[in-house]
């Protein structure tokens, strides 16, 4: 008897996801599952998001850290809900981490929810959560080719955001290369070129923000 | 009854892992396992390494990677007998799958030998192979709070080598908070700045690891 733990870990995290979900739509809450590498800017990207749709549409935000609450703090200073979800030693969110944070939160005063995940470019990937989208920061510091060397988290991404694009000219990052490497995984990606430091790409990134949000909601969210 | 996969995981992986050290240890191979986030420099480091020590260390690597033979690839060019490991979709390297490469090494004819971990600042921590020393890079565009975030990672090495220190004055990354936190987790880490772009504290690195190489092998060794 060959007993498959990971394939049973998967599908009890694909039911409670499916809750998630189906709360989610009933609130009409777009969500985006936010991966990256330590570091990348996920953070930073919410900071400067904030900024720019206060008024337009209402965040809310869960973290996920292995330790510290430093990351929903940063958020917090921008009167936005965020839940910091401490992970001890786990590598990931997964759905039941996710469900566990949304009774804290009033989702009916939400109409964007960004999970950020954990920072690892690797198992994140593995769980859906209940998100409408995967999207994931790949900051120029990191190298052009990250694409092929993991794969899925790019595989599984609606949209590749490449931030710290302004430390281009320090590095011998490779943008045509970057993107011929995502698309090679997955032809359907959508890329952003973005810089959180000076702020280029960041409408762009925004009006992306906006248009998966009136796709979803139709007009019949709060926004 | 519970039953403790993880436990279970673990203590079959620390069996091989004092497997993999009697041999190292009866080869007089020092053997480090270097981890760090995705694109910190983990292959730059072993280039430039390859370079300084030619003459007077013989290297050897095995390199973890999700997917593609890029690393070591790289680092063959160096006439240094590489060994890729891929993964498939594993976070980490384990004892067993750096037993699997052994085979495959002239053991006697390498002095050091150099584990490159998959690129994730998490999970490669959880797992000894068999190494004298874990150590590991933080690059600078990571930024300087990653010790308090990742603490495991900063707790089990023996060195901390922050990387791409040419970057610095392009970022808001602050060395000597960076150098604080560390310490926090593990007041016994030693640190080293280096930049694998312009050479800058390489010196330093290639010393402790002759330093380390000596200690260990105590001249027994082939070098």
């Amino acid at each position: 008897m060959k007993i498959n733990v990971m394939q049973d870990v998967l599908q009890a995290n694909d039911r409670i996801a499916a809750a998630n979900r189906q709360l989610f739509k009933e609130k009409h809450n777009l969500v985006l599952n936010l991966m990256s590498s330590p570091g990348a800017g996920k953070t930073s990207l919410l900071e400067k998001t904030a900024e720019r749709v206060a008024g337009k549409l209402r965040l809310g935000v869960i973290v996920g850290d292995i330790e510290t609450t430093r990351d929903a703090d940063r958020i917090s200073k921008f009167n936005i809900p965020a839940i910091q979800l401490t992970t001890g030693t786990e590598c990931h969110l997964d759905a039941n981490m996710v469900s566990s944070a949304l009774p804290h939160m009033e989702l009916d005063k939400i109409d964007v929810l960004v999970i950020e995940n954990v920072g690892n470019l690797v198992c994140p990937a593995e769980f859906i959560v209940g998100e409408d989208f995967k999207i994931m920061i790949l900051s120029v510091p990191e190298g052009d080719e990250k694409p092929l060397k993991y794969p899925l988290m790019f595989h599984e991404s609606a949209l590749m955001l490449i931030n710290k694009i302004d430390l281009i000219q320090y590095t011998n990052f490779n943008l045509k290369e970057a993107k011929a490497n995502a698309r090679k995984i997955n032809p359907n990606i959508d890329i952003i070129e973005i810089s959180c430091a000076n702020g280029a790409g960041l409408d762009e990134w925004v009006s992306w923000l906006m248009t998966k949000y009136h796709d979803k909601t139709g007009g019949a969210g709060h926004a």
